[in-house]
């Protein structure tokens, strides 16, 4: 689903968020960059940001014009902070990932502006669709790279699967872990600081607590090693 | 919601980086920023890639270790790319960002480590949770600005929904939790459970256990009682 969105950065001033904005489309696995008139390119400053990304820039294809860059594409989007005079029909990163997961494309464009001024309002009118980064009403002046890598991150996402999180160890058992909590009762009896005719809700509290947290086998053998170690060291 | 959470860069390199992290936060409606030893800091460069967000930069805190940067908060989450020999519990940002949309905190502190090495191990054993960015498997190598506008998105995104607080209880501050672990480890070293010359992973294992469950005020309260108990009834 990834390969077929090109991104395209138009009249670019600054040579470094070009670079900047190759390293992000990398680290979520897109290649396809063409760039429309850019201020300065080639350029050592583009290079340094680009840092492991210098195959997507030495491939990016330099072009005269927008047309040049979209001509073979079957969807196009730009990306825009401000509203225009005209509304376009306007999506999310997110909702826009969503939708073109579940379409068929050629080739995607999505267009990105100057770092002053955006897309013009003649770019915009060649897109399907414009697409708006929601950010804080005080402050709404992305960079350019980082508004490329919310966008390619979001189509990245919407492509992969959740992250598990993990364990090194296999979850202790109910019966184990109770046999803990019986142990551990036994123990704060002993040092006097569970009183078994007046117990209130101590080890009601630590039950939860220790559940929370989902005592593996290791942790397990860990805490009753403690309690081990606490009964050979009291006073008799 | 937003408004707990506090940005923090450790051993920043280069001073672009930090202005660029600034302006990032700021089109997120993020304001707060610990710089823990940022290598060059104040320099022109930060403030050049900041652009809008001077505030933020102006009003960034320097400090100089970690501690100094997390004590007042009750939840630590750091951001790594690298799976560690042991295994933390792990969450993308946009679980992260939901998760943190049900909860009560004082304050969250969101942890960046350098741009050639990340997060220590050392300051990844600080925290509840590891945020790991989605990325592509060839090159994952995100600019340190990129992560952090990536993770105030997700938050900035979470937050435009609903929001439900469901928690009674207020959780410990990082403080107060630091405390009881130097008073466990002392009681272990005590009971003869710890070789402080071997001391091989178990204050990690146990760091990792009780962070898991975050702690609240109470729990933290009982636990240092416990542990007062034991004293009390030890061989002299």
């Amino acid at each position: 689903m990834l390969s077929p969105c090109r991104i395209v950065l138009m009249h670019t001033s600054h040579p470094g968020n070009i670079g900047a904005a190759a390293r992000a489309m990398k680290t979520m696995g897109f290649k396809e960059l063409y760039l429309v008139s850019p201020k300065v390119f080639p350029a050592t400053k583009a290079y340094e940001m680009a840092s492991g990304a210098l195959d997507v820039l030495e491939n990016a294809k330099v072009v005269a014009n927008l047309e040049d860059a979209i001509h073979d594409c079957s969807l196009i989007v730009g990306t825009s902070a401000r509203d225009r005079k005209i509304p376009w029909p306007k999506l999310t990163p997110r909702d826009f990932a969503q939708r073109i997961n579940q379409e068929t494309h050629h080739k995607i464009a999505i267009l990105f502006g100057c770092e002053q001024s955006g897309l013009t309002n003649e770019a915009l009118q060649q897109c399907h669709y414009h697409l708006s980064i929601p950010t804080a009403s005080e402050y709404s002046s992305l960079n350019l790279a980082a508004a490329v890598q919310i966008i390619v991150y979001e189509l990245c996402i919407a492509n992969l699967a959740p992250i598990t999180s993990m364990s090194d160890n296999v979850y202790a058992t109910y019966g184990d872990v109770n046999n803990f909590y019986a142990h551990l009762e036994a123990i704060l009896i002993k040092i006097n600081f569970l009183n078994p005719k007046v117990p209130r809700q101590l080890m009601t509290r630590l039950r939860r607590l220790f559940n929370r947290a989902r005592l593996d086998v290791m942790e397990v053998n860990i805490l009753r090693g403690i309690l081990n170690a606490i009964e050979m060291k009291m006073k008799p």
